[in-house]
């Protein structure tokens, strides 16, 4: 037994080149969640797993699980996963990259004759991609036992049909996850550790490889925001007249960035977007703006920080009513509380990385992943961040696969001991 | 002769009804410019004007001039005139209170024995609401020869079909108008008066029911602004690695609302209105918006007013773009000069007022009306605006009788010596 195990790069370099090329839509890859551009990912990472002699089983739900057995079957496994699905028109690395570090890790321990002591699993979960397809986390959630039941009537954007006509279509069960049953829990997994591309652009900018990941961001939401005021001429309603929902909702949207710009300033992270605005059809020259939509996206690491900034738009949306004569609706108000990443399995993996003489950062987590509901399971789970170009959910996301290389082998210095 | 006249209000009256009845449109009156809802007011106000036996003559544009005939017929005209058309469910008086407000003016000078020395003239004009239909006056302007031939092309919203087309379809002559003939200059009219309800609510609130205009607008429109930014993952993206536009438009919208709060508050008049403010398709909850367009309104009487605005708009522009690396374009930009009106006439107006005891206050217009093309073909014009409610646009557009009766009286009053 040697005391590092490789991750086989070349393997997963293969496999990123043909899922490139099987799912590639024109532009950039399409793999709808229980749609063709995921069954064929899932179909190439299957043949792949075969190869390798590994255990491969598919759970209700669709997540398939990719096992090299351990020498103790009785105890919790090591799971190493991420989603193989994508939003329309993405990039090939967001979700897959975590898969193939597990097939990576996994095919470096058979290649290092690493024999583990627990299982040690790839987990090609499905449909985490909800934003763009559906709601819910069916793949992880499903697995968990944690999945909303109402989220089965959700649809599906391109087909408009809904999410249980969908998994049916391809042969689950939707009916499990509407009763809560579990594949996973915290008796039978150790550890969850998933990889990912950083969505956003500090590491790139920092120039650091690898991230190790604090906590995945709680979040407040309003998905349908509306101001109401009042339509008037344009020309002919003097200042003191108005009740200008556009005007209403500049207040609102400059002075709630003035608020995270002291937030910033003290080193409190926060992200705070108005990701649409929307003036109604009603709305045209030469009249004063008597409605506007909006949405308002809140993330933050810290409960904390989250209530001061719903306490300050209370006071803001308060104020402004008032001074202006307008209405604030913030409807479809969603809120999730932020999700801790395991310490103990994060001090390890800095270790790991020590040893290894590869450079990261220790950095809270933007973006909401799959790996929110193994921790909220009970699992200890932690994510590790690869450098990325260019953002995520486009076509001109990147990643250098040397950067991959290095975050795999900090995985698989984890693993090799986890599962010792 | 009687030293007072007393417009006929009974008459206008059963025209209002009349018009309202045979346009209303099931939710308020459609008049379209060169559309039956025009036509059908147009023969309204013929018939009636017949049956006074006024000399009725219609002109190349289709404006119509109804005429008291003048003891000397070489002298200059004294037109009394507004517009008979609406917009899509509009208000019943909005342009018909000016034209039927001449009618009885005149129906008043000849129940009174009055004999005016020179011709008046109750004028219904073409086509005035531009902006849902066609733009450019093309009664005002067609008769005055100041009609820019190149909107001739342009459609109407409801038919997709040409100014000139509509034209045509009617028996008019769009090639006058390409040609720039005159029916009416400095030369053959004395004076314009149009009487309009005022489209704010500054009479209503202020309890006053005639207004004496000072002047109508310039302003400055950008009709297709657009901010560019970058795109970007809502929750990954740190404050310091953004370029919102939607933050960069709230910040350049609520700044230039407090500068505008500034002249307001030192009386300059000046109206700023964003009428449509939009991301674009591609945004959408999760990403941060890196494009949103929008249409700015900026209209006051003043030419300083309008300078010192756009100086501001050039400042905050510089800033933004600097400070939120995004970049401005403001397309469609469009100007014009402040009209002033007549102040010889104004005054005139005032002392009838004074001599009546009707109370009025000296405002300036917030909307452009024919009166403008008027007074910068160098004819001496005025408008008198009628205390009105609940705004204009609308069916909800309300005007009492007694106070289009007040306006009246002080118009009669001006338009007995001015003809005398």
């Amino acid at each position: 037994m040697s005391t590092n195990i490789r991750p086989d790069i070349a393997l997963a370099s293969r496999l990123f080149d043909a899922l490139r090329e099987k799912t590639f839509d024109g532009l950039g890859v399409t793999r709808e969640a229980y749609g063709p551009g995921e069954e064929v990912a899932h179909a190439l990472v299957r043949a792949e797993a075969e190869k390798l002699g590994l255990e491969v089983t598919v759970d209700f739900a669709g997540n398939m699980y990719m096992t090299l057995p351990g020498t103790d079957r009785s105890l919790p496994q090591i799971i190493l996963g991420s989603h193989l699905d994508s939003v329309p028109q993405g990039g090939n690395f967001d979700g897959a990259a975590g898969v193939l570090c597990g097939m990576a890790v996994i095919a470096g321990m058979k290649q290092a004759g690493f024999q583990p002591k627990r299982d040690v699993t790839a987990m090609a979960i499905r449909a985490e991609e909800g934003g763009a397809w559906f709601n819910g986390f069916p793949g992880s959630r499903g697995a968990l036992g944690s999945f909303k039941p109402e989220n089965l009537a959700l649809l599906r954007r391109d087909t408009g049909k809904s999410l249980e006509h969908h998994m049916r279509e391809l042969g689950f069960d939707p009916d499990a996850l509407r009763e809560g049953r579990k594949v996973l829990s915290k008796e039978n997994v150790h550890a969850y550790v998933e990889l990912h591309i950083e969505q956003g652009p500090v590491l790139d900018a920092e120039q650091i490889p690898v991230g190790l990941v604090t906590a995945l961001p709680g979040n407040r939401r309003v998905r349908a925001g509306r101001i109401v005021g009042e339509w008037n001429h344009s020309g002919a309603t003097p200042r003191a007249y108005r009740h200008d929902a556009a005007m209403a909702l500049a207040e609102f949207t400059h002075r709630l960035d003035l608020f995270w710009g002291e937030l910033d300033a003290d080193g409190t992270p926060m992200v705070c977007t108005f990701c649409t605005v929307e003036t109604p059809e009603q709305a045209g020259f030469g009249k004063v703006p008597g409605e506007i939509s909006f949405s308002l996206d809140i993330r933050a690491p810290e409960p904390e920080t989250l209530d001061r900034t719903y306490a300050e738009i209370d006071r803001l949306v308060a104020e402004i009513s008032q001074s202006r004569g307008v209405s604030f609706q913030l409807e479809s108000r969603q809120e999730s509380a932020p999700t801790p990443m395991d310490a103990g399995i994060r001090e390890a993996l800095r270790q790991s990385a020590e040893a290894l003489g590869i450079s990261y950062k220790v950095m809270p987590s933007g973006g909401g992943h799959d790996a929110a509901a193994f921790a909220q399971a009970g699992i200890p789970s932690c994510m590790v961040f690869v450098r990325n170009q260019n953002g995520s959910h486009t076509p001109l996301e990147q990643m250098r696969i040397e950067d991959f290389a290095e975050a795999s082998a900090v995985i698989a210095g984890w693993a090799m001991k986890a599962a010792s």
